[in-house]
């Protein structure tokens, strides 16, 4: 068991059929296998499932703000579909909105050569002490994704009074602007 | 006539000189040219023109949703003007909105050599089974901005349940992910 | 005294510390600064410091756009951490939004090598006929920023009734689109 005081990443996939078990959630351990290799600090990974349900998502994100996740990582219903979701939920359950997380991925998307990208409503804000951070449903377009942002990550952690996160320099370089 | 389920197609002039025959519209004409020229796929156009009011918009777009347009395209009324209210319409009428729409065309406009691009408040949205997109009320930077975003508009329109329509390969190059 | 019909710039400082006299406010001079070398037209400034509270911001900013200034830049408050709350006020203060500043600025300081610069929640709106601006809090960044939107400033307040504004062009190339 990790000591109680291990940083705490959560991870949240918002899938209807995941969540029913038709399908296998892939997103979800993919962004754990992503995480756990960028991170040099160890964390413990709190992974959660939801329906496409506004209120479902807003309780999992508070749910695991509450229990001092410093990074939340959601996965799926970020798209233009009735049922993709996220962004509305995000709206009600973040204090603060952070637009640039959103124009940067679409921007990485862009430019791995998807032009549907500018569909995605992916976007990134504040819960307390906690950063959420959308990221795709689909596990191939999450590095593109996650790679956009990730630099900009352990130092928004320091910023809201969460704990202080290493990268692993050989995997992604971490930025901390000096003071 | 056209069979009755052809796909429609609706075209928003947004300004009080044109609706008041001040000037004559070219921007409504200059988007159907160019949209029936990227569309393989036969449809049918309705044009509207209304004043740049709040209350006008909002109706004229719910009226070509409610005619199941699957895609409405809407010029003028993005700039930073008193008269420009486009965007705070978008805001009353869309169930959902597309950032990724208005980064595109604005990074389309900035790279075509137009630094005021910065002020258009250009967007998208869903209302109901029709996309939406707020395109300049200049005919000139049209085209710069369609081209921008529609590869990804036939992907979109399926997304919310509305016809398959093909490009033209010759004109624009449509994209749709693997699923 | 300069004669009383000279446009007026406002430059906000916003910073607890700042307000406090804890450290010296060195943004708002470095704001003024750029501004007197951008502008070729004779103007008045007009500088205010502000704590980081959503009531005193909204209350300065409308005491500026009261006192006629065109351009209002705010300096400080826009990041992620809790006493950051400047775009919290701008939405409650501004009629309309200019997300293409944001984006811009944003742009701007991730090409000069900032990958924190997608923490920046900058922005732009209109309050009556005054344009307000956020910029960086740090000196460092403000010239990347104001660089990359000044070119749209002075076309911009032409569009909501303010005074016509020169730029100087051995310093910035002003933009505006012919008519």
């Amino acid at each position: 068991m990790p000591p109680p005081d291990l940083p705490r990443i959560g991870i949240l996939t918002i899938s209807d059929r995941a969540t029913r078990g038709q399908y296998e959630d892939l997103s979800g351990p993919a962004i754990e296998s992503a995480l756990r290799s960028y991170f040099a600090t160890p964390c413990t990974y709190e992974r959660r499932l939801v329906l496409d349900e506004i209120p479902d998502i807003v309780q999992a994100i508070r749910d695991l703000a509450a229990a001092s996740c410093a990074l939340i990582c959601t996965t799926g219903g970020t798209g233009p579909a009735p049922r993709d979701v996220t962004p509305e939920a995000m709206a009600l359950v973040t204090q603060k909105s952070l637009p640039g997380f959103g124009e940067s991925m679409r921007t990485a998307s862009l430019a791995a050569g998807v032009p549907t990208a500018i569909l995605s409503r992916q976007s990134a804000g504040i819960v307390g002490r906690s950063l959420v951070v959308n990221l795709p449903g689909k596990p191939a377009s999450i590095r593109v994704c996650l790679d956009a942002v990730f630099p900009a990550i352990p130092y928004c952690i320091d910023l809201i009074g969460g704990p202080y996160l290493e990268g692993n320099p050989e995997v992604v370089k971490v930025f901390r602007p000096k003071s």
